[in-house]
């Protein structure tokens, strides 16, 4: 657990800069000819699919585990995320020198465990839930004095997600709007940081899938609350924001200025879009910025707009259904 | 016309380097995990796909028109291409205020046409053969004093391509081998320049595809010759050298080590590995390295190994071609 509740902040965002320096890419933002003009703006894509994972996940995980005391590194580092959290982990350790374990449970498919595998963690097979694997993993914390890297709720890793708000505002001073995948906080909680403590008049879109939208319901609630969850061509945006959440809600309440909800049709349209004029096939949760604006009709005309192009890790016959979909629902 | 015969070298290419900062991309050069693990090599990405027009093309266009003089850039810039060399052109033209105008047969697509208009080129539909196209642009040069620029033969665009050389150098140190597509010999031509001035005992490989393989069957023949034309998901690699051609020729006569050839299958395959594997759609000209060490079976165990991507403009119905072929031939 963190030493303090106290919200990171733009200094500790610079710091984290450094410390990332060499330890994952600097990613190029690009400009987009084909949403420039289907918007009517300026469009830049910020490729975080180019991380050596595919996700931006890796900011978080690197400098958390970079901040660990020789005695934490000893003890290694324990999560449960099968997903980009999970890879992120893995890959970090492997280079930090730092051994870790992913506790999964057997309803796991195999390439995702061998995925994780392949980057140098161990896998722990548990039960048959990920309440189980949760289980596991708090076991070898207890017992073992490894440490718990949670995805978005904890300081280190919001600072690290963070530093993609730095970047931009180095490659594109004038942008005016910022849309990025909200789920567990972290993402727009770091971005949001960096963006207004340094421009505050920058608008900071947050976009979610509309089935299980955890973070929107709570904000709406006024405190953390469980949502049921469905699956989504934005799986990565899915799961809870956790009913004990220290920091992630937070952040996500002081820096976000709107959040959308985006329905699969949309998403499932926009991920084709990228793939037919910016030939990348990315994640459903990378695409909901631009499925936004098309639900919603939204206007940015004229504005200087970053898409935050959160991952491609999906498989090409998730591209198929939602190819299907999107034919389906033009 | 070019004022010398004179090959560029290494000189003139750190010159182009210093003269294409901020005009084109800086693209990255990332490790590809999955071809690292097929190859059992360390393989790296030279993303030419991320330059503005997503194609390599854009570096010798701009060079060559960054350095026509006062009354060429008054005149204008001239071509034929309704490739990725139009696309360079149209783009650099309107960057640099420069008129240009791409010449263009009835049979062009009108997709096609409508793609170089919109990147701010005039369009001049004549005849119904790229022959016919071609004698316009001459009358343009010799009527109205506007100037030619080919897609290769030309030693402003051979040191324009040749940058990716240097960066290839700059961002990998060990680079032992760099597979590149092989056409008409601007980008092979120029890497070698660069390559070979700086590091000798790198092996630079052309590969392009087994039907109409003009450069190889003139190395052969130890003079330009004229071969069939096919299609090919390799398109990008189609036509001639030029029977009378100065200098792409000799550039690649000199820096390359070893052609290799392959065929639809394999080029199918690579596309379809680049987009499951890499998640990136790119042309078909873009994997033939890739090609090469599957058909050949080329052993690059142990090697620091570039490919250079050199672009995506490619439709997702060419894909789905690619992709049910090498379906069909695994």
């Amino acid at each position: 657990m963190p030493a303090t509740d106290a919200l990171p902040d733009l200094s500790r965002i610079y710091q984290a800069r450094q410390a990332l320096q060499g330890q994952v890419a600097r990613t190029p933002l690009i400009r987009s000819e084909s949403l420039s003009r289907r918007f009517g703006c300026e469009a830049w894509l910020k490729l975080e699919t180019l991380q050596p994972i595919g996700a931006f996940k890796l900011r978080g995980a690197t400098f958390a585990m970079s901040r660990l005391g020789p005695e934490q590194r000893q003890a290694g580092v324990v999560t449960c995320s099968t997903g980009n959290h999970g890879r992120a982990i893995a890959y970090a350790g492997k280079r930090l020198g730092i051994h870790t374990v992913i506790c999964m449970s057997r309803l796991v498919p195999a390439n995702k465990v061998e995925a994780i595998k392949a980057l140098g963690a161990e896998v722990r097979i548990i039960g048959n839930s990920q309440d189980e694997a949760e289980v596991e993993a708090l076991r070898l914390v207890e017992e073992q004095g490894m440490v718990y890297l949670p995805p978005f709720d904890h300081p280190d890793i919001i600072t690290g997600q963070g530093t993609i708000g730095l970047e931009i505002l180095e490659d594109l001073p004038a942008v005016d709007t910022v849309f990025a995948g909200l789920s567990g906080g972290g993402l727009v909680g770091g971005i949001g940081i960096a963006l207004k403590g340094i421009k505050p008049r920058v608008e900071l879109v947050g976009v979610t899938m509309d089935r299980g939208a955890a973070m929107v319901a709570s904000l709406e609630a006024g405190q953390p609350v469980q949502v049921t969850e469905y699956e989504s061509f934005a799986d990565s945006l899915g799961g809870g924001i956790g009913l004990h959440n220290r920091y992630s809600f937070e952040a996500v309440r002081r820096h976000m200025d709107s959040a959308y909800l985006v329905n699969e049709a949309a998403i499932a349209r926009a991920m084709v879009h990228f793939v037919e004029h910016e030939k990348m096939l990315v994640e459903g949760a990378a695409v909901v910025g631009v499925a936004a604006i098309e639900q919603h009709s939204l206007d940015v005309r004229g504005k200087q707009v970053v898409f935050v192009v959160s991952g491609h890790n999906v498989a090409l016959d998730t591209f198929d259904r939602a190819r299907a979909l999107a034919a389906a629902s033009r």
